[in-house]
């Protein structure tokens, strides 16, 4: 048993003040506010404390493209190519060693749960590895490595457009057929930090008749399934040239729609699609500055929420990683869009990074700072320029709208500190394996 | 003499390794790249360095209401009332106070100059005090301990909207008319760090005949002239009905458009606007995380640049102090706004933060690194977990669409190092002047 004592406290009902939070067996076994003498023992952690943070739609390769696909122009499909060259250099060691720094730097950021959108099997020829999920099982040990929770939304790809076969490094993401895919997948096994998911890559990748496969084998383990829906116009168009509905239609067809499904993007959706999610139970998971950096356009956040869509947050292409900027995002993308400020609370906005990220991700438990839940904790210092002069009743407004990754001071995971005063606890300097890991495979 | 040995310089032509500054009197005196072995006695700076950023637009004591305004949700009107009711608050030595610690966040963030839009002229009661521009002094003395040049860009305000009084706060504001406005800024001077700048607050806060009056002002001394523009559609429209033109419009009948006009803001413009501003060598200052902030919309970046017209950027109401954040939204905004990628180049987006926005506010000789040019530099450290992986020749790539303030190493203003190693050298503890000036006016 441990105790923390937090000067203020993010909670269902608002901010609270001198919390005693007791941690045991990696859940938070009580929670006192308003004692103001931290007890014997109790670590204390000024500034804000919330539930940590979900990172709901990772790639943790493209983290190597930071900076690299700004120069000159370009569309949404030449930075693919450029993603493809990157990818094409990754085994299972050099990919275990740029993840376990990608997912430091996560944890630094607050990031307590990683859902890693993973397509890239098998070896650079096509033929799986040895061991077929050696690709997975490096991300699983680099999130172990770096003290996060991983769900590894194992992902099916079988098609380089509707109608297309794959080609050149897409090859690596093969695994013939769905069967074939959830054989494969069947092998891989949760544990205390770590889920399986399953993922369809998007309607350009999966056949609309090998959707049900997935969808069946993701119900058979009560799993999330995602998917890439409706990011790009083309991808739209391409879905009703040949099945005659839109990509939310096709999953629905298929009965892949329900509480366990969680559409990333969702950026272009009509007006039944946005209904026909918000009766189904399913998520959308927002990418903001991804979906800003590739020119994706700004979604229907309000609509979506409105039609009672449970909205998830995720890094995506890693041009930041910065789970305030995406909350953030959220509402300003929203107001530059309607022309009108006030459509998300804050506590909506940090729901959306924390308790319906943790489900998007399959953790029920996680994501909410009371009694029974995971300790899982971000400690956000109040004490920068940028946060400086907070009013602590504001203070959840005051991160929200203007803290970045770099406030936050200490991290925790299921009762294990990650992060202490800005350092990483387990991995000893994240800049220099990041430079490493990246050097290796970019010039 | 001082010497500089920085790893990476951005200048006119690109990214220079290993070079040598050489310093005296405040500016360049020499630029030799390719030094591999610093000098005796340089001063070593690691990362990337760039010409000192100019904030062409702040209302220092907005920063009041950072995180405060996010509770709940409103309009820019409302906002409106928040802002007056922290202006209502200060005096000359409050507002020293306050200025001096906003003004030591931006040097701390890179911002060697500022363009401060200052209205805040009188006692409460609208009567001068004994000094007639004590508020306007207080600026400026605290822009000098900070250690960053300002640009009292002193703001002639005389109506509540067209044709209706001055009420309430707005009462501090009050010249009575541009002759008294004139009279009083002339007692105003220039030194080595200071110009003296003229603003007409907006075509809501001065009829149409009194512009030429501030415009004549400013030729006479050669100042720059700024006025907000077109930020909201009510103004627009407003401006239409009373005048039967658009601010723009307003603006070039009173003979204000030329070379050392600046519109800030200009989000609601039409083709005709547009093409009035390109031919007049008036520029833009666009200052996008207020734009979003206040659901302003996205400004015609694009067509403004297309048109010729040069580009500056602002942190106005201090939603955050970040001439990253700004200069990165400058493209990725245009990317929402488009559905495209790559309308500026980074050189571009850099310019607008540095060489651009120094001449707005008066500063010719600064915004490049060369001969010649103002010893104003930034340094930004590479190696943080946000920069790390950074390849040399696309350090200002990842600056620009990566950094933050935070990542601020070193800052020269005229030869003087102010910052040196994310510390400000002379405003000893930033965050605790930040939170006593705030909490010394609202709750």
């Amino acid at each position: 048993m441990s105790l923390l004592w937090c000067e203020l406290v993010h909670t269902r009902t608002g901010i609270e003040r001198d919390v005693v939070l007791e941690v045991r067996d990696g859940r938070i076994a009580d929670v006192r506010p308003d004692t103001p003498v931290p007890p014997p023992g109790a670590e204390v952690r000024r500034g804000l404390t919330l539930p940590g943070f979900a990172n709901a739609h990772s790639h943790a390769f493209h983290r190597v493209l930071r900076g690299r696909t700004q120069a000159g122009s370009g569309t949404f499909w030449t930075w693919r190519e450029m993603m493809y060259s990157a990818a094409a250099r990754l085994d299972p060691d050099t990919y275990l060693a740029l993840a376990r720094a990608v997912y430091a730097e996560m944890a630094l950021a607050g990031i307590t749960s990683v859902g890693e959108f993973h397509y890239l099997h098998h070896a650079p020829d096509g033929k799986a590895y040895a061991d077929p999920n050696a690709m997975g099982l490096a991300l699983i040990e680099a999130a172990r490595q770096a003290g996060i929770r991983i769900t590894l939304l194992d992902t099916c790809y079988l098609t380089g457009g509707i109608g297309q076969p794959l080609t050149g490094t897409q090859l690596r993401f093969d695994d013939r057929d769905a069967e074939t895919w959830a054989a494969r997948v069947d092998a891989l096994k949760d544990d205390e930090q770590v889920r399986i998911g399953a993922a369809v890559h998007s309607v350009r990748a999966v056949p609309a008749a090998q959707i049900p496969v997935v969808a069946s084998w993701a119900a058979g383990r009560g799993a999330p399934l995602h998917a890439h829906v409706s990011e790009q116009p083309a991808e739209n168009a391409s879905s009703v040239e040949a099945y005659g509905a839109t990509p939310v239609g096709v999953f629905a067809d298929a009965g892949a729609l329900d509480r366990r499904f969680i559409a990333v993007h969702a950026t272009h959706l009509t007006d039944r699609d946005i209904a026909a999610l918000g009766g189904s139970g399913a998520g959308v998971c927002l990418c903001p500055t991804t979906e800003r950096d590739l020119a994706d356009g700004i979604g229907p956040a309000g609509e979506l929420a409105r039609a009672g869509v449970p909205l998830s947050l995720g890094t995506d292409s890693q041009a930041v990683i910065d789970m305030f900027e995406e909350a953030r995002a959220v509402e300003l993308d929203e107001r530059l869009r309607t022309g009108t400020r006030g459509h998300f609370t804050t506590a909506a906005l940090l729901s959306h990074a924390t308790v319906l990220g943790q489900a998007a991700l399959g953790w029920h438990d996680a994501g909410r700072i009371e009694k029974g839940g995971l300790a899982d904790l971000v400690t956000v210092g109040l004490d920068s320029v940028r946060l400086a002069g907070t009013v602590p009743r504001l203070a959840a407004e005051s991160a929200v709208f203007a803290a970045t990754g770099a406030d936050v001071t200490h991290v925790m995971v299921a009762g294990r500190t990650i992060v202490e005063d800005g350092r990483h606890t387990l991995v000893d300097d994240v800049p220099r394996e990041l430079a490493a890991s990246i050097g290796a495979l970019v010039e």
